[in-house]
């Protein structure tokens, strides 16, 4: 018999064995889902597919294509194994951090302002060639950044949860030290208990004047009123995709403040996630019905 | 008895044996220029400061901090030698192109849009990870493209003048067959009479629905009312630091279309190359009083 299952696009290639329903998250789930075994989850489609985990009997795995999956484990039943997207999205992010780097040391708000009324002035900017970088988290995206960041000739230091001298990462309790020394910081963390507030008011107080507050993480991890105080006076610059609250309220004081560079959490959704999606789905198919150990497996709390 | 030097900048290291003078292109220029041997030019401050090279009795040398310097040949008086600023732009040229592509793949005006009117709505992008980019020019700037290109994952195919076929260059005569694969085109080329209007309404048609147009070169390469005809109907995108003319007049209809980003030529002028023409500017005096030969000589005409 075939096993059912489950998939968010048509593209994904099923192999033999493998009889496939189709649910992108917007419309409404296909009928007869009873002997659904495999389900991918529709990618940032907001919380109604997840919904359908608890509604399907015969499940026994649940793909996720993002890399944190903390508001699935407690929808699981009892016995279905749950895979992540780890991986997928780091070029995305980290993409997407190097356009705000972009964006804020070549003074691009600038240049679209201008292009808008027409007007050529031209003036010198910074540069991010030659800036010290401090790259806060080195994990998988962290270190995608860090490629990006070399070869555009930036000089980076790392840091972690712990120091790894043998790779040259240091602790995070070393940042007092080392924020002095940085042009720009660029956050890529979790949210953890212990990364929240990590830049606070004292932190951000101990960056050399001019320096670019990066965060792609979670907005969680800076004092948004410590980092409006700094950025008001112009002391600070900062470039952040995620921020804390999110969504931002309109009216936010944050929204308009000179040198600041906002974008709505829309890193890890770009173009590139979904072929490396789609091959992740079917490799995992592929495994399942040749009975192979899946990858990305989340670890039964 | 010492080498007189004229300079830019008080902060470049002068070798002992050197007495320098010091002119940085807006003010007057400093009195008793008559025992100058070595005018280090400032960098980007118009017409005046060349025109001080025929008065200067005792010259010997001319340091530009260009890299095309057609413009000075004429000036130089018999037997006084000029040396260029190869190489010097590279990275502020190549960290532009890479700002300029993330602003258009990632959508950036939109964001910055959005965040004028203090809105938190959100879009999946393009990427460019995965996106097949045609490098056309793979001089020393186009190398520096290239890394940074490379380490966010796109695919580079590389064109100069003549095919290469051990370095994986092709030629420009193989245009037509490449174009249609482009998701991206950058140009980073010289104002020659071969490459003016090397992209025009034919290269242009040839490339697929919604590539992005990069242009870091010069401005005559694209013919610009071709690339405006294939911009407003929305069938390509552009990102360009430089036009043709320039400076693009006000009401230009192209500052306008959507779909082209547009910055008026600043890509060279950036901060990380005050430290590296400082550097070269102390190693050219160096030499100079020590009789070694000078780098980035330009051959005598
Ligand atoms: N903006 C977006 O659209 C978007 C998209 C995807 C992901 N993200 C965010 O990006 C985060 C990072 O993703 P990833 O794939 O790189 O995760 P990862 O591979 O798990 O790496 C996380 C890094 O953070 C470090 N870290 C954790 N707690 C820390 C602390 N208290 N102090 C200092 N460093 C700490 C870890 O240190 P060790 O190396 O010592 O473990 C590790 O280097 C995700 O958790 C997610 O929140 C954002
Ligand atoms: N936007 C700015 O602010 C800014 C700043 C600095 C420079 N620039 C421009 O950037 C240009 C390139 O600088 P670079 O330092 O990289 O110069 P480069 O090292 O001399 O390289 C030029 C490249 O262009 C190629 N080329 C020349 N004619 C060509 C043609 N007809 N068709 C195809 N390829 C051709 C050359 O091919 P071969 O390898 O076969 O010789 C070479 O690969 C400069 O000439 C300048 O105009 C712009």
């Amino acid at each position: 018999m075939n096993a059912r299952v489950l998939l968010p696009w048509t593209d994904i290639e099923v192999p033999e064995g493998v009889e496939a329903a189709y649910y992108d998250g917007l419309g409404s789930p296909p009928p007869d889902l009873e002997g659904v075994e495999f389900y991918v989850l529709p990618y940032d489609r907001g919380p109604e597919p997840p919904k359908l985990i608890g509604r399907l009997p015969a499940l026994r795995v649940v793909q996720a294509l993002s890399a944190g999956v903390e508001n699935l484990v407690p929808l699981l039943p009892e016995g279905v194994r749950l895979a992540n997207g780890r991986g997928l999205h780091d070029l995305s992010v980290a993409e997407h951090a190097l356009a705000l780097i972009h964006a804020a040391q070549r003074d691009l708000p600038r240049w679209f302002a201008q292009q808008a009324r027409g007007e050529w002035v031209r003036e010198h900017t910074r540069s991010l060639a030659d800036s010290r970088v401090l790259l806060v988290g080195y994990g998988s995206i962290g270190r995608a950044i860090e490629r990006q960041l070399v070869a555009a000739e930036a000089v980076v230091t790392r840091v972690a949860s712990h120091a790894r001298p043998a790779e040259d990462v240091h602790g995070v309790d070393e940042l007092p030290a080392l924020l002095p020394e940085a042009g720009i910081v660029v956050l890529v963390l979790p949210d953890t208990p212990a990364t929240r507030g990590l830049l606070g008011a004292a932190e951000l107080a101990a960056l050399p004047e001019d320096a670019l507050v990066v965060n792609v993480g979670r907005g969680t991890a800076i004092d948004t009123d410590a980092l409006l105080a700094e950025t008001r006076t112009g002391r600070l610059r900062a470039a952040l995709d995620v921020v804390d609250p999110e969504p931002l309220p309109a009216g936010h004081p944050l929204w308009t403040v000179p040198g600041v560079v906002l974008t709505p959490h829309i890193a890890g959704g770009s173009a590139s996630f979904y072929p490396r999606a789609k091959k992740l789905a079917g490799e995992q198919l592929r495994r399942y019905v040749q009975g192979e150990e899946l990858l990305n497996l989340v670890p039964e709390a």
